[in-house]
C-alpha cells in the first residue's frame, strides 16, 4: 500500500489563516516537503512551524531564487524521486504550498511527475488573491464582473489587449516590472482606481493606492487590484 | 466605544476548510449574522454550525433566492441597521460569508453600508474557485497564464471576446446558463479541455469533464474550468 501525497495550501502568511485541515495533516505529518530559497528559513514551513511535530522527517526542496530560470526542473526531478521512495514505501508526504497549491504555485511541478504513480488529495488554501483584497478592503470582483488574473511578466501588448475590455483586474507576480505596469495602468486611466499591497497579513504588510508608491521596484510577494466598481479604492 | 465588523469567509462547504481565525472569532461571537434563505437553513451557518456558542445571538438575513432581483436592497438596508445598532452599543459583529467576503459574494452589500460608521476586519476564506480546482486536481491557472473569471450571465458577446483571447478560465455562477455556455465553449474549441465541478467539498459534489454532464442546467454553485496548459483535463 503506497502512501498518499499531500498538496496543501498555507494561505498567505498569517499563520491563522491556515484552515482545520491543513493544521491536522500538518501535525500528523511524518514527512513534510516544502519549497526552500539557497539560504535562509522557507516561507511556507515558517507558516505553520509551531504544527510541525518534533520528529517529522523534513525535506526542504531547494529552489535557486532566480526568476527567470523557474522551474528548475532538474530539482523537481530530484525531490519528486525523493518523495516517490516515501510514497512508495507507504508514507504518506504532506508538501506545504505558500497561498493555494494551484494558484500559480510551483506544487504543480512536483504533481505532474508523481500524480500518475500515487493516490493525492489537494487542501486549496487561502489564496494571496483573495488575502490582499481583505487587506485592501475593497472587493476583488462583484455581480457580473469580468476578473482577470494577470502576471505581471506580461507583454505590453498582453497588458493592453486586457485591459482595454474593462472588468476588475488582480496583477500578480509584479516584482521588477512594477514601473512598466504603472505605466500601462495610467496609459489607460487605472492608476487612480488602483490599489497596491506587498507580503500581505504578514507584520512587513504594505497596503497603499498604487499612485503613492514611490519605489520603483517591488518584491515578488506584491500585487496590484483594480477593481471595476462605482467608487475608486481609498 | 463602538464594535467592529468582522466580514469571516467560511470556505467552499467543507467544515475542515474554514480558517483557524474564523473557528476562533465564531467561537467567541456574542453576535452572528449570515444569509439565509427564505425556508431552510443558511448554509455559511451550517459549514460552522460546531464553533458557535450556545447563547450567541444570531440574524438571519433573509434574502430572497430569486437571482434577478439580486441583490435586495431593501433586506440589506434593514439589516445593515440592526447590526449598525449592536455595533452602536459596543459589541463586534461576525458576519459569516460563504468562500471569501470579497470574491463575488454579497457581503460588500453589508460592507457599503457599514464601513465609513464603524470599524471593520475582513478574514479571507478558501475561495470556490481554489476549492474546484482542488477537486478537479488541475491547476487554474499557471507561470505567467492569463486567468478569467467569468460569471455565467455574462452576454455571448463577452464570452466570445474573452475565450477569443486565450488563457485559462474559470466560468462561475453557471446555473441557469450552462447550456449556453456549453455552446459557447464548444463554438471555441474548448469543450474537450474544460472541467466541471458542482457542490466543491459537500457530500452532494459532482466532478466530471464537462462533455460528460447531461443536464441541461446547473445549479447556483457550479464552475467551469478550463485550464490553458499543456494537457487537456482528464
Amino acid at each position: 500500500m503506497s502512501g498518499t501525497l499531500y498538496g496543501v495550501g498555507v494561505g498567505p502568511g498569517d499563520p491563522d489563516l491556515i484552515t482545520m485541515k491543513a493544521a491536522k495533516l500538518i501535525s500528523n505529518a511524518k514527512v513534510i516537503a516544502y519549497p526552500a530559497p539557497d539560504s535562509g528559513v522557507s516561507f511556507a514551513r515558517s507558516i505553520v512551524a509551531e504544527h510541525i511535530a518534533n520528529d517529522a522527517q523534513e525535506i526542504p526542496m531547494i529552489v535557486p531564487m532566480r526568476v527567470d530560470r523557474f522551474p528548475a526542473q532538474t530539482v523537481y526531478d530530484r525531490e519528486a524521486e525523493v518523495i516517490a521512495g516515501h510514497l512508495a514505501s507507504g508514507e504518506d508526504v504532506i508538501v506545504l504550498c505558500e497561498g493555494d497549491p494551484f494558484f500559480f504555485g510551483s506544487f504543480m511541478y512536483l504533481y505532474n511527475r508523481l500524480a500518475d504513480r500515487f493516490k493525492s488529495d489537494i487542501v486549496p488554501g487561502v489564496s494571496s488573491l483573495t488575502a490582499c483584497a481583505s487587506r485592501l478592503k475593497h472587493p476583488l470582483a462583484a455581480r457580473n464582473d469580468v476578473l482577470s488574473v494577470i502576471p505581471g511578466p506580461a507583454s505590453d501588448e498582453e497588458f493592453k489587449a486586457r485591459l482595454s475590455m474593462g472588468g476588475s483586474f488582480a496583477i500578480i507576480k509584479v516584482g521588477r516590472h512594477f514601473s512598466r505596469i504603472r505605466a500601462l495602468l495610467e496609459q489607460h486611466g487605472l492608476l487612480e482606481r488602483a490599489g497596491y499591497v506587498e507580503r500581505a497579513t504578514l507584520e512587513a504588510e504594505k497596503v497603499m493606492p498604487l499612485k503613492d508608491v514611490t519605489d520603483d521596484c517591488a518584491p515578488y510577494f506584491s500585487m496590484i487590484l483594480i477593481y471595476d466598481g462605482e467608487e475608486p479604492w481609498s
